[in-house]
């Protein structure tokens, strides 16, 4: 993988990474529609009710919202008069700094309110999958899905290794019914400065389940699901897919490694090549289910960087599509937003056979 | 409080509330748009990752779906050959058995499958809040939103006491927006067989909170809130309403007793009179926000009914409306859905001056 790290006029951060030497206009200063710094200052404050910090960024209302696609943020400069985030070269994934990120950037201390309050730190990252405007995750080739993959390890150990991160999630909301602000193939990472309340949970029962049973929640699923056979998507040499027998919303998917591995950097060749095939057969699936763009949010769960082992911990992806059948969204509600419970209409048995009965060719 | 039991044809139960003694055609039966028990069974899937349960019940996707007016199942039969949900008569609200439980009905023992599995035990109710399809919670003249709260007192106290509940969540999902299939003024009640995710979550929180202080958590939240002033929206004698310091939702508005109630049926008439003011209060001001109706997730948050003693508890309301401005929803999304981890645009203090310059009469 070939990595150039270069900087914008505002100051945010641009790394290109791609299969080939990188060549680009300027090796080391990136365009940005954006001349001087934002000087954002997000702030957490804390819910006592529910124990968990809210971050606030009020300066994000004025942030980019659907523009026409001549106004696309993510295509490559072509008229250094009118600069996007991205400069022209054969660079194949790219990631720079949100510029109206939630978390990030702080430069005033945080205000003094009625409960606890702290600096909105961490990190909004914009992971650009690939230069084609009109491409999608599951349409790029597995080399290229295997470098990002290779991308967002190189991403979760640079922010691992600040002192204001404590978890790194890297995601894909897709579509506009997730409301999704441009449809250029991209993604996001969240570099947390606590360990945010799902991934504390679920370390938390994992941890539990690792030192009663001495081994990992997710793989013994895996072990069960792959025996079951009745889910599954995919079965690969190292990596698996499949909807599990829990899942919380209709064609939820979950991908990982069949071995338990930390983290993004911990993947072997073998692993990282055999998850891109899985997360691409999963992705076709999607697409090929109702002929039509499949709208998810992707999220990949790892390990914590707080300092403390780890050793509960099984990299994966989670999909949670919006849709209940093909004209029909699940809404969150009552039940979902008020009480966390998940009620479930469909059966994922059911779910899974829609799926499976996609049929994908990987060449 | 008048109240009159009812049982439909197809075994579900009916009650009426009313300020005045009920009349009804039939004293004893009420109508159903169903002639037979639906024999539903829904079950539970322990998520193992989560450390909670899921509930399935694959036959609600069959269930009415945004129908034209004229098939309004809330409305009052008017033609016996053609049975809405709920007689004729001078009743004020109404609760009857969902026709479509996520829990409750169980008939069948739950399926073996790779993750513990349970019978969907609880229940799930439907509360009318008045006859008039085209009026609203807010619209209510106060006594009959007293009334309300008196019935969701009652249904606390039935619900509570029985052995397969364990957590009443009454709620109200209001507008297109957030999913509604019924336009007709309602909410819900769901009865828990648990204490689900989020419930638990504040009880755990507020309980070590009430170890440590000896006082509720909420409690002291509201006494700073109050000498703050700065997002009240409404301070009675005995209730208050305001966008809480930590809001996750932009217009997001918690409505309590100022004095802690462990639940509805612990409230004063006093207490819960004003409370019907403060409730009135808060949604005429949505609603003349933008001078249409405003959506929301209204729920009730109150103590389980676990067997536990539970001194931390305080009777609220979270009102969760999905706008973040006139025009924008707020989509839950990577962080939100991910992570837990909530990311505000707006700041509290600015949507708490919104509301408070929406002037509200109420005579």
């Amino acid at each position: 993988m070939h990595v150039l790290d270069l900087v914008k006029p505002d100051g945010r951060s641009l790394t290109l990474y791609a299969r080939h030497p990188i060549t680009t206009p300027d090796p080391h200063r990136a365009p940005s529609p954006f001349a001087t710094p934002l000087g954002a200052s997000p702030h957490l404050r804390w819910h006592p009710l529910r124990g968990e910090w809210v971050t606030y960024a009020a300066y994000r209302q004025s942030r980019t919202f659907l523009p026409p696609p001549e106004y696309n943020p993510l295509l490559v400069t072509t008229d250094p008069a009118h600069p996007t985030e991205l400069p022209s070269g054969n660079w194949d994934v790219a990631v720079f700094d949100n510029r109206f990120p939630s978390l990030g950037g702080v430069s005033e201390p945080p205000p003094e309110l009625i409960v606890p309050t702290a600096p909105g730190a961490g990190a909004c990252e914009v992971v650009v999958f690939t230069q084609d405007a009109n491409s999608s995750l599951g349409a790029l080739p597995i080399p290229h899905i295997d470098l990002l993959l290779q991308a967002l390890a190189d991403r979760t150990e640079r922010l691992s290794a600040r002192v204001d991160v404590q978890y790194v999630l890297p995601f894909e909301n897709r579509g506009a019914e997730v409301g999704v602000t441009l449809h250029h193939p991209h993604g996001q990472i969240y570099a947390y400065p606590i360990v945010p309340p799902v991934p504390a949970r679920m370390q938390e029962v994992a941890a539990k389940y690792f030192a009663e049973k001495k081994s990992g929640v997710l793989q013994d699923l895996i072990d069960r699901e792959l025996r079951d056979r009745v889910r599954i998507l995919y079965a690969g040499s190292h990596a698996v897919a499949f909807v599990p027998v829990c899942a919380r919303y209709p064609y939820e998917v979950w991908v990982a490694p069949v071995q338990p591995v930390a983290d993004f950097t911990q993947l072997s060749g073998a692993q990282r090549s055999d998850l891109a095939r899985a997360l691409k057969t999963v992705l076709l699936k999607y697409d090929g289910l109702w002929q039509r763009s499949f709208p998810y949010l992707m999220a990949w769960y790892q390990s914590p960087c707080d300092g403390q082992p780890h050793p509960e911990s099984h990299l994966h992806a989670q999909f949670y599509p919006p849709y209940r059948t093909r004209e029909r969204l699940k809404f969150l509600a009552g039940t979902e937003l008020a009480a966390g419970f998940f009620a479930m209409d469909a059966l994922p048995e059911d779910k899974a056979r829609e799926l499976q009965q996609v049929e994908v060719v990987i060449e």
